[in-house]
């Protein structure tokens, strides 16, 4: 296990703190009025990627003229290394750029974070067991529970891109066409099984144009966010067949604002489960492709304490990220810069473990009770929910900044005017 | 039903020419050793919009900058409208600036023609009727061939905006996770059964950023392209339970060059079908919001002449692209500019209406025959297959140039390297 990387910043050398020297993770933050740019993340500090070019202490031309991270990972994995390489040089204890490398650092308690990159498109996978096994017991009983492809691809649908938004952003109960178990024809109601998705999620950072293998795959992840993927289990219900989800997923998937370099969690590398079927060659295991993350999820009903719903780890993932965009690569799918792979939800073995709402409560059939003694089947308006992910090293560890989101009360119909 | 608008360019008066003065599609062209850049046909020319704009004729700044539409599109309506009849004015048979324009002209003949627009996300629709009951029928049988929610609302799923390219491009037959129904185990091979899909698509020029109703829907509809989806069926059949389609799907989906606007066809708007159950108010029938369009499929065996294999309407849909836009943002899903909404397939009622082979071989079970009597069940290496559209006015017809794509052989598998 990797040691603390210690930093002349003395705040990033605290124990709990989740932005040591070894993890500088990317994303966009703006100040009180100045623009949007691209920052890194260390101790209680950003550093102003955009100042720190000007100040001549790195140099990577026109990769930082934007508010996202977009133009910086087109450049290609060296330049990935190499701004990596620097970024430890001159934030490290023994530095000579101490002064200079100040400058251009901003309160992390003064800044607004926003979308660290431009999603090119976003694909959402179902490649979590125990989560399918949860779901598919609750909708198709427990001996069809994983549907006869589930252990041979990493199944998964494209999700909609202009949906991703930043940790923080309100999300509007939607409404939707649905249709109750004894209702005789649908109707137009907003949802009321609104639920969220813990998910990690993966950043194409390098482009490909044809079938890739597992370790380019690998290669080509730029890094890693937290994801929420909320959903709306009761228009899911009623659309989802046979086509997929569609408008149950085109609310909001929410984001961490922190892209946590796959150079940063190399450290925290774990293998993929033992396999009931081989694994064809195009996504046969080639190594420890999964990360030892372990993640929770907490519920604030409003303007009342948080209560942790949920602890489950990302290593309970079946298929890597590699695995998936291997996957999506075979028929020749282009991939581009800023595309984003959700891992599908993480739910653990445990009932305490269960990644979404719809499975801590088993489809709204066993509420479960908040710190408070409130209960919960699925979300309320008002209620925060917010994932946390930390990997934990020797002394220190790694964390991606909350991804968070304030479920606001539907809107009067739409339609009614 | 309308007349022709006679422009001083003659060519473009022939009655069996598809750009005539009334129709003034939108594409992106080049010539020999020039850039790609707007321009728009008539008759057997391409007004450059860039040198009709350097010229002082039109006046759209930053319009044309870009070698695609979204920067115009994103004008609004009203630059869309502007546009239209100003270069009416320059291409009527009485115009003043004929020489002034006719400099600014290449033939047809000359040029090559790329992607009309940058996509900005893809929706994949499933709304024609007779193509679900087929496609039902074979899957599901007679008795459970469309789904419940098929009749309220237009069922589709997201798609892969990166796989979209513009006819003439050559399709790779694609690799693929697949599983017979003799097999035991799911193998890595080439797709077996390469499928078209004829259809519409309909081009986002207005975004939105909540629920839009019908009427809201169809006047952000830029305008029409031909779509063929292509479809590998026996990667589908494998992977599409529970979440649709996914890499069946990504290999490619060819659009026509030229963007028929909304404008032009608006003398050709049709009535939807009767409804079985009436529809709820987020995509009720607002008007006529289908186009009488004659549509057909053309295949071609390498080196050999083409046979029209099927031909149908886009009347046939059940549901407008109106009503499946305004679906796609019940949730409040954003849709930006240059968004693409695959209609679906567009079959007619009888065997040789039938928009995919999957249909007109149901299943590969009743192979066709072509006009110099092979047969086909699915698409073999080197056909060339083309959709075409047209409508029919009083003296003229509107045509999209053809969607046109051969189909090239599989490459050595990927992954025996």
């Amino acid at each position: 296990m990797s040691r603390l990387l210690r930093s002349w910043l003395e705040s990033a050398n605290a124990p709990d703190c989740e932005f040591p020297l070894n993890n500088l993770p990317y994303g966009v933050f703006s100040t009180a009025g100045s623009d949007p740019r691209c920052g890194v993340a260390i101790g209680d500090q950003v550093v102003d990627l955009p100042a720190l070019q000007a100040a001549g202490l790195i140099d990577f031309p026109g990769a930082f003229d934007a508010p996202s991270w977009n133009a910086f990972m087109a450049l290609g994995r060296e330049a990935w290394d190499a701004l990596r390489a620097r970024l430890i040089a001159l934030l490290a204890a023994d530095s000579n750029d101490q002064a200079a490398v100040a400058a251009t650092m901003v309160a992390a308690s003064d800044v607004t974070l926003h979308m660290p990159m431009q999603v090119g498109e976003y694909t959402d996978f179902y490649a979590g067991r125990n989560h399918a096994v949860n779901v598919g017991t609750m909708f198709r009983g427990a001996e069809n529970a994983l549907p006869p492809n589930w252990l041979h691809i990493p199944i998964g649908y494209n999700g909609r891109a202009s949906s991703v938004v930043v940790s923080g952003t309100d999300v509007r109960r939607p409404w939707g066409q649905l249709k109750g178990p004894n209702d005789d024809l649908p109707r137009f109601a907003p949802c009321a099984r609104f639920d969220i998705e813990l998910e990690m999620g993966a950043i194409v950072g390098t482009p490909s144009n044809g079938p890739i293998s597992v370790d380019e795959a690998d290669a080509n992840i730029f890094g890693y966010v937290l994801l929420n993927d909320w959903s709306a289990r009761d228009i899911q219900a009623w659309e989802y067949q046979p086509l997929g989800p569609f408008q149950a997923k085109a609310t909001a998937t929410t984001i961490s604002p922190w892209i946590v370099t796959r150079a940063a969690l190399d450290p925290f590398r774990v293998d993929t489960p033992e396999r009931d079927f081989e694994l064809l060659d195009h996504i046969k295991d080639t190594g420890p492709m999964l990360y030892d993350i372990d993640l929770s999820v907490t519920l604030a009903p409003m303007g009342e304490a948080a209560s942790t719903i949920a602890r489950t780890n990302y290593k309970e993932m079946y298929y890597s990220a590699a695995q998936q965009l291997a996957h999506h690569t075979t028929s020749g799918c282009p991939m581009r810069v800023g595309d984003l792979l959700g891992s599908g939800t993480i739910s653990g073995p445990e009932k305490d473990n269960r990644g979404s709402l719809l499975e801590l409560s088993w489809g709204g059939k066993e509420p479960f009770t908040l710190d408070s003694g409130e209960e919960r089947s699925f979300i309320q308006d008002g209620d925060t929910l917010a994932l946390h992910g930390t990997a934990r090293g020797d002394g220190y560890s790694i964390g991606f900044g909350p991804c968070i989101g304030t479920v606001l009360p539907a809107l009067p119909n739409p339609y009614s005017r």
